[in-house]
């Protein structure tokens, strides 16, 4: 195994356990799971239907025992990044023509792109009658070791609809915290001495607090969502109603507690109300008056419990209807195109939604002497900043005839079909939502298999090394602890709110802020993520100096 | 069916729901309590354990879906009434001769109690090293109705060992509270308009807040561990060690998470560690320095997860070891008996426990011209504070010649053998923990098929007669949803620390402390009780005046 650099913190964490210390530390965090709703809702692998009918029975999210080591430096850049980031996706998703012209090829192709872009052409034709957007982000990096090289950061994708899991990662790192701090910091009895722990009992010689960074997902997730509710304004309706807030989510969504999370602060904080809608009731339980009788398209949500107090809605709050699967009956485009044509602030627009492709994520990479995005979409950042932003682009090629390469040979393709660079890249669809990447070797053949003019559905992608011997150890949902090389996902969270002026590109923000964090982290073997899949498992992380 | 006064307000209580309010208020139920933990581990009735080998399910504790309406008067005397209460139990347990002379011919016959006794005599003998004592209790009244008189209370029982729910009630009432208010109080979505709710469409007659009041069983019952904790002092270790709390719970407690709300409240607001010691590791994990090397016997708690830090004991907070079945290995009586010779306070004392018994609570009910109990244990209270607690006694008889009445004929043993006065009474067993109580008709052939020297291990008490109309809707633990007929019990908490003089059996109150309740609510087909045990539901109440 070659030498690499900034990876000796994980040489001997986390630190072994006894039988007895094993068995306190699980016993515990099943408690304090439940006790701190940091569940999910089984799955039918764990519990079968039969077992429970009524989808009463809840059970821990996988979490980690312990928090993962992560690198002060790569922390702070990446949060100093996220209000850049921010700004960068409201510029991209306020530039329809730029848009269109990156993801034409794609459209043709692909009919759920082809379909959001449709409804936003339908909308546009009748005329937007809101012009205000909210994006709530996460923007997701690993690690990347490089010899001889100090550890990096690298943006695995920017999710610009359900950036989930911000509740349940702000309770891991309460519960790590509580387990590396009680009853003291000196003596937790959940975690045994060791360096990156406020218990250790060397003179240590690493910097740190002893446990995770207060997690402010939360707050900033529903901040956003507040300051996206009082810019709508009053009510719209004739007479007015009372305003809420939409939360749009799936019919069997097993990771509700997630967003209880935010749905009960935005309550208990803010004093808004807000009902979770299940994509199947968009058009039975809301409705948008004719343009003859009210032209402003207020979006009214009628209770089905409560007929006789209708709300409008504010802002609706995507948690569903994200990935293609989702639009699988007759009404599912209907009622995307229903709520998009509605007064209420999309959280995404369609055009928000479509910035979030990896397409774009691809063409960002482009540098003189072929485009300078960057520089075009923040034209009021120093260069420092955009190169702290480009330097946590992975390199990435299209797979079709660039538009923007000034050279004329795709290089993503040659890269591709040749099984001896392809074994350092990953193939990534188009499409949100995870999954389906095909990796390495496996890269020509799958191409080969498939139509070439599929081709520019792909992005390659080359592949992110993270530090190659870090372990932990996880508690899933099914109750099984085990314990392994581990590989961790950084995601940020942010919020931006913003206004587009007719036949302007540039949008006037109105709330941009950074605050947050998710650590994904699972088994090195697998090479897919998603944590309510139950391949991996929320974690939190320990903050160190660079050695 | 007779009139009974004061039962108007169950006619049309709860207000009957559609099946879309119906979905809502339950979908609301399952979610909110997962996310607020008023949960419980599911039985192997409702999850096989194959299903759950690892027992990191949880699921909904049963709970009532609307608060059921009770008398404001009602409910305020059983509070006023607490404080007395707790001074009355205190007194008792402090009176050893008097609780010997009550308990004497029940030790002769009840191994369980013989053994409890035994206990207490040999720490007697060897000496006590605590003077102090805590009792955290509680107090069940029913609603009793009579032909032409007001509802009044009858007690119950009060417990003086593991008063359990205090944790899950207060999250109860929080639960109906959100429900009655949410959005807004006068436009909630889950409940329907009713008279008792704020969103009552008639000029109401009634007098109410339109949702539960505050419950503080929570901060009541940690309060009174707090300061027995600060009363115990600094260690007695030589060196001084830590101190802590220790949570004595069964080795397989489905009711975890109302423990859990007490132990998270005792540190994060009164920063004291306490740790959970199933019964099966008490005389592992804890030890006692022998008299010759600490006379002060202090009790030495250590982790197993981290035996280098042991911590000194300041309160042992008895959650188990109530009832004879506990007690089921050789060692159960040795660890009993290890944690009274302790310096650690108990919650409760042997005394204590014993105070407990229905025996005591039936001898309580004499009058003069036989013994005035209640007199000679509470000199300093005024003879309307007594009356009032005595009105809330059901009339209740020995089975055996009793040894304080003036009369010779036991009138317990002739109201329960003849089936015409049998059955208005209920036959209870003198132990701790609910269940086994022969009921009505089946009173006269239960005693004709025991030697009749058993006789006297039972208690005859009177009938409570419930309002007979009151109705409620429960989520079960398995996630059915069941509507009935309803019978409700209040419990009302409070706390005592004292400290007992030698020779003295005035004992000094320290702490005397009211606040919190639990409405528990069973099927009225049902006659035994016990929340964990699936029969009867969570509940929480909206005062009301009387008509």
């Amino acid at each position: 195994m070659p030498h690499h650099a900034g990876t000796e913190i994980y040489n001997d964490y986390p630190p072994p356990l006894t039988p007895e210390q094993e068995g306190y530390l699980v016993q515990t965090v099943k408690n304090w799971v439940v006790e701190h709703a940091l569940t999910v809702r089984p799955s039918t692998a764990i519990v079968p239907e039969e077992t429970n009918p009524a989808n009463v029975l809840a059970t821990s999210a996988p979490v980690t025992l312990f928090p993962s080591p992560f690198p002060k430096a790569c922390f702070e850049q990446a949060r100093s990044l996220q209000q850049v980031y921010n700004e960068l996706y409201a510029s991209i998703a306020s530039d329809e023509q730029w848009l269109e012209h990156i993801m034409k090829e794609l459209i043709e192709v692909d009919d759920f792109l082809a379909n959001l872009w449709k409804i936003h052409l339908s909308v546009k034709e009748e005329g937007y009658v809101q012009d205000l957007s909210l994006g709530m982000f996460r923007s997701d990096y690993m690690l990347h070791t490089a010899e001889d090289a100090p550890v990096s950061l690298r943006q695995v994708e920017f999710n610009t609809i359900s950036s989930s899991f911000g509740g349940l990662a702000c309770k891991v790192a309460e519960m790590h915290t509580h387990l590396a701090t009680f009853p003291a910091a000196k003596h937790p009895i959940a975690y045994p001495p060791h360096p990156l722990f406020a218990n250790s009992t060397d003179k240590s010689p690493i910097n740190t607090t002893g446990h995770p960074p207060k997690n402010e997902a939360v707050s900033t997730l529903v901040a956003g969502l507040a300051a996206a509710h009082t810019a709508y304004g009053p009510s719209r309706s004739d007479p007015p109603l009372q305003t809420c807030i939409l939360f749009l989510v799936q019919d069997t969504e097993r990771n509700v507690f997630d967003q209880l999370a935010l749905s009960t602060h935005l309550y208990d904080h803010h004093h808004i109300p807000s009902f979770r809608l299940p994509t199947s009731k968009i058009l039975a339980y809301t409705s948008i008056p004719s343009n003859d009788t009210n032209p402003a398209r207020p979006l009214i949500y009628t209770p089905p419990s409560s007929p006789s107090t209708p709300y409008e809605v504010t802002v609706v709050y995507f948690r569903a209807l994200y990935a293609p699967t989702e639009y699988n009956t007759p009404t599912s485009w209907a009622a995307r195109h229903h709520l998009e044509r509605s007064a209420a602030i999309k959280c995404p627009s369609i055009l928000l939604h479509l910035a979030g492709s990896k397409k774009v994520q691809q063409v960002l990479t482009s540098r003189p002497p072929d485009a300078d995005h960057l520089k075009a979409f923040l034209p009021n950042h120093p260069e420092t900043a955009l190169d702290s932003l480009r330097s946590t682009f992975a390199p990435q090629y299209s797979l079709s005839a660039s538009q923007y390469s000034a050279s004329s040979e795709p290089e993503g393709i040659r890269l591709a079909l040749d099984e001896k660079t392809a074994a350092n890249h990953v193939l990534k669809p188009q499409r949100e939502g995870g999954g389906n990447n095909i990796y390495r070797t496996q890269i020509p053949p799958f191409l080969n298999s498939i139509p070439r003019d599929q081709w520019k559905q792909y992005i390659l992608m080359e592949l992110i090394h993270p530090p190659a011997v870090a372990k932990n150890t996880v508690l899933r949902s099914d109750g099984q602890v085990v314990s392994g090389n581990v590989i961790s996902e950084l995601g940020i969270f942010g919020t931006c709110l913003w206004r587009n002026t007719p036949g302007s590109t540039v949008p006037e923000t109105l709330h941009n802020t950074e605050g947050g964090y998710l650590l994904r982290t699972k088994g090195k073997d697998s090479d897919e993520g998603g944590v309510a899949a139950g391949f991996s498992s929320l974690d939190s992380l320990i903050l160190h100096e660079e050695a």
